[in-house]
Parts: C-alpha cells; structure tokens; sequence
C-alpha cells in the first residue's frame, strides 16, 4: 500500500487522512503534540517539524512527503528532499513564508497587488506611509496566520506603540485596501502540469479569522482568477493544491497571498464538489489523474471556532454536514466546521441563517 | 469525546469510523484478525467476537456498541448488553441469524415471501419440493452469505449428493423466485422512533455476490418496500440502519432477508445522499437526529471484486469515486468499490460503462 507523510497533525491532516484511506493509502503524520487531531486516525511520530531524524524516518518510510501548514523549516526539508518526492515544492513553500518575496512574486508575474513596502525602521515606515497613505496595516514578514501579527494603521497617532509591538521582526507595510469582497481561488496541478481550479470562494473573516466561505461558480471574476493562480502554479512548477487570497476592488482583483495546500477556504468542498481539495490533493502529489472541481449542488461553510454547537441542535438542520476536529476547545480556536449542501439557493440560505443562529447563540 | 464501539474490523467498520470521525468520534474495534481493514483508522482490541474479557472492555470504554456483520455470538453479546447499549437490537440479530426464524417473522408482520419449508431429513426435503416445486433453493440456515451455504435444485437427479454437502445442519428450501429484479431499501431508525428511508435500490449479484446497485428513487414500489421496511423497524423498537432485501416478481415485492447493520447495497450514499449510511447508523445509534435520504445527483455503484483496477485508469474517468478497503487480493473478496456520480443519467450510463468495461477488462 502507499504510504503517505504530512508533516503536520493538525486538521488538514486529518482531512487529508479521512480522503486517503478510500484512495488505499496509509498514512503517517510527524507533529509535536502528542494530543493532534490526526492521532486518532493516522500513525503520528512525536516530534519537531524540522527533526531531522524524524524526517529521515518519514523518508524512508513512506512514498511521498506533503506538508499542511507553511511555518515549516524549509532547511530541514530541503536535505530530505532528495530520498522522497516532497510536494508541493519548496520553492514555493519557501515564497509563501515570507510576505515580501510573495509579493514580489506576484509583481514579477503581473498579478496585482496593494501598494507595500518592505521597512526595517520607524524612519522607513513613515516614509512609507507617506507614499501610501493612511489607513495602512503592518504586518510581519513571516509567520503570520488568521490576522495575529498584523495592526491596522488609522493614523500616525500611537505609530511608535505599534512599531514597537511589533519590533525585531522583518515587517512589510501594506496600503489598506477597501475592499469589496474576499475570494479565493483553490487551485491544483498535477505532476504531469495538468491544472484544475474550484469556483472562486467569497470569503468573510472577523476579528482576522476565516468565519465562512461559499462558492460562486457563475462569477464572471472566475476566468481573471484562474489566470493568476495558473501563472503561479507553472512559476514553480507545482504540485498539489495552492490557494490563492484575493481582494475584489472596484471589480478588479488584487493579490493578498497564497497558501501552498489545501486551505480553510476550501472545506467546502467535501460535500460541496465532485472531488474534495484533500482528494485532489493527494491525487496530484502521487501522479494519479486528477479529479473533477465542478460543484455538486449549493453549498456554504462556516467555522466553528472557540466552542462547538450541541450536535443535537446542528444535525437536526437538513443539509448540515458536521466536521469536528478533536480538539480541546479554547478562544479562537477553529475546532470545526459546517457545510450546508442543498439543491437551491432559497433553501441554502434557509439552512445556512440556522446554522448561524445555532452558533452564535450564548452557549 | 464520545468513543463507539464496533464488533467487527471489516469494511463496513472501516466507513463506519470514516463517517465516524467528522462527528468527533472516537472508534473501538473487535477484530480477530490482526490485520484487519479498519485497523490503521481505528483503535482495534485484537480478540474473537465473542471474548468474553474483550467485549467487558468494550463495554467499559464504549458509549455505545455496534456490529459490522451478523454472524456474532448473540449470548455473548447479551451477557454486556446490560452495561452498554448495544444497537441494533439482540432480538433483530438473533432473527437475522436464522433463514427459519426470519420468514416466521416476515409472515407474522404480512410481509410476503417465496413459499418455503424447513427441513431436516432427505424425506423431508422431498416431501417439501412436491409443495413447492422445482426449481427451489436449499439454504444453510444459519451462516449464509454471499451466496455460500446454497445450492439450485433443478430437478430431484443429485438430491442425495447436494442433500450430503449441506447435511448437519439445519436448512430450510424455498421456492425458486423468477424475479425481474433484485431490490433492496435501506431504513433508519432513530432511538426516539423517527424513521428514514433511502430510496429503493436496484441490485445486480453474479454468483450470488453483490456486483453493482443503483438508486431508484423514482420507483413506484417505493412505498410498499417503505411499509414493509416500517414494520421490520417497529417489531424490534429498532435502532440503526437495517437493510430489506427484496424480490420483485410481476410488479409485487417478496422479501428475501434482512441484515441488521449497514450494508453492501448502501454504498452508494456516501457520495449520492445527502447524508450516508454509515453516518445515519452512527446518528441513530447515539441518540442524534437522522440526516436526509434524499439522493444527490445521480450515481450507480459498482464492487470491486478480486482484483482492484489500475488507479490511474479508474480516476480518469470522470466522476468516478474509489474506495478501496485496503485487503489482500483474493478470488471472490470484496476489496472495494466504486461510485459513480454524475448530474444527468445519460452521462451517468457513459461513466458506468467506462467503469465496468475496466473492470471487467483483464488485469
């Protein structure tokens, strides 16, 4: 049987464990909680993401290596990658780690993007905002992820509070962009350069978390995105899903980042299309054909975050397709997720304002 | 998190806990054999059916017990059943168990069935064949399935040698049925009483296997398989997923069996329902409200019986859905199957086609 190895054990692994197994894969995972989400499902080694033993290990062991988050070692990986294809390619993991290089990958490959500049001091970032203008947010260079390490400026008051919040770290200042819409496009290329893209996503975040996502197959915004993420996927040669953020504005789009892997926005997909991300993923890492994106009916997402509904109250809304993650809850925390699926818009949105009440409802 | 126990490591446990997990399960197995398909998804007790020691642990670390096939040590099972529930009910296993016992309980709930007559001398049977006439079917009655513990009666030349092969145990013979379909309708009871029905499912069988079913929900024996279902359901105040098999012979439905447990001719609903067996049984068994039978789009589904075909092959043909059980090849064993799900059935019909003649090509 083919073995396959997530670096990671979070619930993309998960995921990416519950589409393998059909597929007559096993699967292993490498992840430092010894309480993962994965555990239950897959075989998981203890251990740091960039433990060179433990990779060795993966290596040797299995027939292909993915990753499911981007905060990985990419050093570490690099010396493994010659014992073991590892998808997607580093390069591009590489790029997505660090928001200036992704940037200047987007411009080099004519994919607009908000105005940024890269600064180093407190000098340069009001230079910066000089060029362009207030509001702006500040972000780190790296590890950033569900909005932490990232300030919105208004104005110039409290400037020198934020710079030092934030100090010490590469930082990028980007031009705030008043935004009409959140989309991503879930995109997937196959070793032998074939490519498929899901519809665009409309996605609503708050307080700098995915909240929801649907698709919107009949966006004429569909052909524009599909461009961009197709240049991206051949600059690197990729394989495996990448996930592309986007910013619509006065009907264009603009480039935010990219996620080398299945991504939050993609979860629809499950119920939502003919092949899940998570399939389509680890067909493409394994060189099997890819599957279909189109959709299957009307669906929508959301998140369960910082605490799970009763699972009585949540079942008994037709269409609503329950994922939970095993993870202990805490503030914040994406624990799980819901997808509606039904056969008309009318009654998704029906089901989809009961999830909603279901949710937000005081525990 | 809420741990379900299953009796049985086979591929029914293997999808019970696939849909397990999304609801944040945990899933136990009892397995004799160690390497059983649900072992790398699931937390497996290696041990016979009916240890004694095993089945206390289950019970003891369990919310709620289940089973996988029907051929269990129902005593064994009663001896815990007082510490855990355990669904399906004993009584609609134990009736199950027993072709005798299970045409008594049709006939007293006015389902129809073939005429039929148990036997246990050679004179007997004879006797019982002048009722009955020929063609008739002798049956174990215990321990059946997938055709074996069966012989055709054509006419009475090889009575005494076909009677010597089955001899020893109890059989019953039954009058040979010239159906025009094989028909089967998967119902759901909640533990509140609420029912649900898939909708009728056409079966084809080679060699008394299950080769490929296909949903009818437009059927008008829709309803009567649903009555009969019904009456099944209440005789035992059942919980769970129990399947009817059915004959249709001049537009009448006679039953055939029974299983009290997800079933081969339900696979199809994982990606054509809106909610699947395997998850419905799980809901039901916990005390959760049943999700929607109602189909989505259209699908067939086919076994993969013997030998598994060349993955690439089979994942090019679109909308096809593979689900391999992770078994050793061998004759005549079941190692996967395959759905296929299309919007229309005309494109359906192409898919199946593709999928069979791959199949059915040699290896």
């Amino acid at each position: 049987m083919t073995a396959v190895g997530i670096i990671g054990g979070g619930q993309l692994a998960r995921m990416l464990a519950l589409a393998g197994y059909p597929l007559g894969l096993t699967v292993q995972t490498l992840d430092p909680d010894p309480g993962s989400c994965a555990l239950a499902l897959t075989q998981q080694l203890v251990g740091e993401y960039g433990d060179g033993e433990k990779l060795r290990w993966l290596a040797e062991h299995c027939h292909c290596l993915t990753y499911e988050f981007e905060h990985l070692p990419v050093e570490s990986l690099r010396y493994i990658a010659d014992r073991v294809p590892i998808f997607p390619p580093l390069e591009a993991l590489g790029a997505a780690q660090d928001r200036a290089e992704e940037k200047t990958l987007f411009r080099e490959l004519d994919i607009p993007v908000p105005r940024t500049a890269n600064i180093s001091t407190l000098a340069e970032l009001d230079a910066a905002l000089t060029d362009i203008g207030l509001p702006a947010v500040l972000k780190t260079r790296r590890l950033g992820y569900d909005g932490r390490g990232q300030r919105l400026l208004q104005d110039r008051r409290g400037l020198a509070t934020t710079w030092r919040e934030l100090a010490g770290q590469p930082l990028v200042v980007e031009e705030y962009v008043p935004f009409e819409r959140e989309l991503s496009i879930i995109a997937v290329r196959a070793r032998g350069g074939e490519t498929a893209f899901y519809p665009l996503v409309e996605n609503e975040h708050r307080h700098g978390m995915l909240r929801s996502s649907a698709p919107c197959p009949e966006d004429p915004l569909n052909q524009v995105a599909q461009q961009y993420a197709t240049r991206l996927l051949n600059a690197f040669g990729y394989v495996g899903v990448l996930v592309l953020e986007l910013f619509e504005v006065n009907g264009r789009l603009l480039a935010n980042e990219f996620a080398p892997r299945v991504h939050n926005s993609g979860h629809w997909t499950i119920e939502g299309a003919q092949t899940s991300q998570f399939e389509n993923h680890l067909r493409a890492i394994l060189g099997l054909p890819l599957g279909s994106c189109r959709p299957v009916e009307h669906c929508a997402m959301i998140n369960l975050i910082g605490q799970l509904p009763d699972p009585n109250a949540l079942l008994a809304i037709p269409g609503a397709h329950l994922h939970v993650y095993g993870k202990h809850p805490r503030a914040n925390r994406k624990l799980g997720h819901v997808t509606v699926r039904e056969r008309d818009p009318v009654s998704l949105a029906q089901r989809v304002q009961s999830v909603r009440a279901l949710i937000d409802s005081p525990g």
